[in-house]
């Protein structure tokens, strides 16, 4: 940690001597930057630096080590977790990635984009589809995310399944450490056995190790057909099994496999007026996506005919329809009133056993809170909230979380931990979840990170005071 | 370094008390695992450790560690860069792994596999296949390497196009680190932002960050169809077009795609007494295959309707003289006489340019030399073999080779880092590549990895002399 929360006024200085032009500390240009999305955290600072380009954060990352100064990157600033935000009390300097903005080159027959940090998902997605390839990782907030701050985080989607996190699709990664010097690896190699990867090593630290300047990322092939259904079972398990028998069956095509409870499907459709998919009250649903190069109804169709009922979209329309339906449940379930929310993760065979289990663990230690889960089946991701009492009004669901939030999450994470879960499927660590992380990870992996951190950031300038 | 070569006996006396029953120093029992099996590394040592299980092998490690001796793990030994020799002046002690040989659990629905270090892959494949799944990595060494050393040197082989390298198939790693202590990673997680990856880290780090004890491994269902053909073009870059066209059309089921020149295959067919596939002089032949749940015979012919000429397999028995063809070139061009061998890769859309310009370079600067590049044009990987002028007869291309084996080796490498590729696609650096990475690579990684090295294994003593 650095001796003193304020920044010496002569380092401050030296620093903007090395920034040149490419520095502001005017505080309307830095005050969308000092707070997260959900205005849950905010930070200050004395200084921003917005870099034009590779070497010349190399150049100021270098003066800050000589002074010891904590810098803090900062991409789309979409976290979840206040990875991107300074500390309150203006101890660290922000480094406002977003002129590291060009896309460098897109290679159509290697199947490879080079592209800065603060290239922005939908604008990445736009250019592979510009020369018929697709970039296979997506989430809500693309139109503000980064590329840096999605590596950092390790971000993930409702594409995992298949496509795997952000991790999976790094092949090569341009960085400035924390000594200034500059890691040159955008090469894209698929075959590469000269030591350790460092490239994924910096992929989910979360700007600790290190400040991820430009990629080199992975395209596929868009798909040529797509197949949407939704089918009703009566448990967890028989998604699983019906997972399992759709994976067998198009041989890993499943794009897509989402799990909701029933009443989870009944606000969403309630919220968007729309009916219900299923007539029957299938006590959880499911909605499945294959993707491929040849047509993929019958597939599914026969896929689906083990579940207790099923419905395969015959239209473009009727597919969004299907996917409305999941993608406005997180709101619906906030606008229905206050919850305390989890973003974690079990291995994916021990799901089913966890969302009965859990669920009934917490609603008996939380009377009242009513547990709705759902998520990513496929790849193990939960949506675990628990809502406040029903009938209580606004005010007294807020009271309720506000007063057991803290107790409910530490059971969630325990019993997560127990089930070798991780109490951070997506989001990552950063500041909010640091604790449970000390409390509940393995010791000898902590220790492990903890030194590689000091090794290569041994004045912990590098966004101080997150993940660890 | 350790400060002196010889192992203090006080020490060693303690490390067999830690041992128990589980080592040995018979020399006959230790001498197959001093060699490599091309026989040209011996290494020389003490103690040869035979760990029962990962309790035992931690408790041997933490007194390696407060005694400060060196150890050197071994798998299968049947690397190519000599990882897992110990150094010819006894200096370090052997861990011979093979007792962790057990298969911890197969999970079908999570399509995932826990395995020790030591399970052969080849048994690994059955055990995929008895529950109709596969694991999509195999090598020609399938029969005696082990998931381990194939982890520790992020094996490749012919389906990494489609599956990647064992990097990619690593789902979890228990692991003893350097100090003793047990990093216990096998939940096999598909999504878990808790901070950096240390499983990835383990991968490639050929066993000087610690010793891998077990992993849980991915699985993917076995495709229900195959399509397996030849095609005859004009140049590498007809073929790298080729290939984007089957991928295109196949939405990336494409899973392997090998390119030979024609001399290569002509050597081949002679060697197996089989007629070439096709008639006419094409300069470059291609094998391709297609895996994938439904038929693919149709879509080959549409995608290699671009070849200049080619044939589809029209049954099992062709399908496997076609790989026959490619798979016995290697051995084919050992035995027309001596050569210098290069395990290489570039990116992928570079390929046919290095092909091409490399061996122009190479054959111009070492007059006689015949360049004969073949390999995996999906994922850049290059078998880029120098061999010694026609007509000297097998002494004189041997002499031929020991001249100028390493003026040729220089001048490849640095054509291949001239092109953004790696000196070692496959087989790691070990302690024969060594000083061309430390003359080739980026300075800025190799500091941050030797930083690494260095906070997790502070003493060296884990596999020291390798790779850095």
């Amino acid at each position: 940690m650095p001796a003193s929360p304020a920044i010496d006024p002569a380092a401050l200085t030296a620093l903007k001597a090395a920034a040149g032009a490419d520095w502001t500390d005017d505080a309307d240009l830095m005050a969308p930057r000092l707070v997260d999305w959900r205005g849950k955290l905010r930070g200050a600072t004395p200084l921003m630096l917005m870099p034009r380009d590779t070497a010349a954060l190399a150049g100021m990352v270098t003066v800050a080590a000589a002074h010891r100064i904590p810098l803090v990157p900062q991409g789309g600033n979409t976290g979840l977790v206040g990875g991107g935000i300074p500390p309150a009390d203006g101890s660290a300097v922000l480094v406002n990635l977003s002129r590291l903005n060009r896309i460098r080159s897109l290679d159509a027959a290697g199947q490879l984009v080079t592209a800065e940090a603060a290239v922005i998902l939908a604008d990445l997605h736009a250019a592979a589809e510009a020369v018929g390839l697709m970039f296979p990782l997506s989430l809500g907030a693309k139109g503000s995310a980064t590329l840096g701050g999605l590596a950092a985080t390790n971000a993930g989607g409702v594409q995992v399944l298949r496509h795997g996190t952000m991790r999976a699709l790094v092949a090569g990664i341009e960085a400035v450490l924390p000594d200034g010097s500059i890691v040159n690896g955008l090469s894209g190699l698929v075959k590469d056995n000269t030591g350790p990867n460092l490239a994924q090593l910096l992929v989910g630290a979360e700007g600790t190790l290190g400040i991820i300047t430009a990629l080199t990322l992975k395209l596929v092939p868009q798909p040529r057909h797509r197949a949407v259904g939704w089918a009703g079972v009566a448990s967890p398990h028989a998604a699983l099994a019906l997972l399992q028998g759709l994976q067998t069956l198009s041989g890993g095509q499943v794009e897509s496999f989402e799990l909701m409870p029933a009443d989870g499907v009944a606000l969403s459709a309630a919220f968007l007026g729309q009916a219900p998919p299923l007539a029957g009250a299938h006590a959880w649903q499911i909605l499945v996506e294959l993707a491929g190069p040849q047509p993929l109804a019958e597939l599914l169709a026969e896929g689906l005919a083990a579940a207790d009922d099923a419905v395969i979209a015959q239209s473009e329309g009727q597919a969004r329809a299907l996917w409305r339906l999941r993608e406005e449940l997180p709101l619906a379930e906030r606008r229905e009133g206050p919850a305390v929310h989890h973003d974690i993760a079990v291995p994916v065979s021990r799901l089913p056993d966890f969302a009965l289990s859990a669920t009934a663990a917490v609603e008996a230690a939380f009377p009242g809170g009513r547990v709705i889960a759902f998520g990513h089946l496929g790849d193990g991701n939960l949506h675990f909230n628990v809502r406040a009492p029903r009938g209580e009004g606004p005010d007294a669901g807020a009271a309720w979380v506000a007063a057991r939030g803290a107790g409910v999450t530490r059971l969630v994470h325990d019993l997560v931990a127990a089930a070798g879960g991780s109490i951070s499927a997506e989001h990552g660590i950063g500041v909010l979840k640091r604790a449970d992380l000390a409390r509940l990870g393995d010791p000898a992996r902590l220790a492990a990170l903890k030194a590689i951190k000091h090794a290569l950031d041994p004045q912990d300038i590098m966004n101080p005071g997150k993940l660890y």
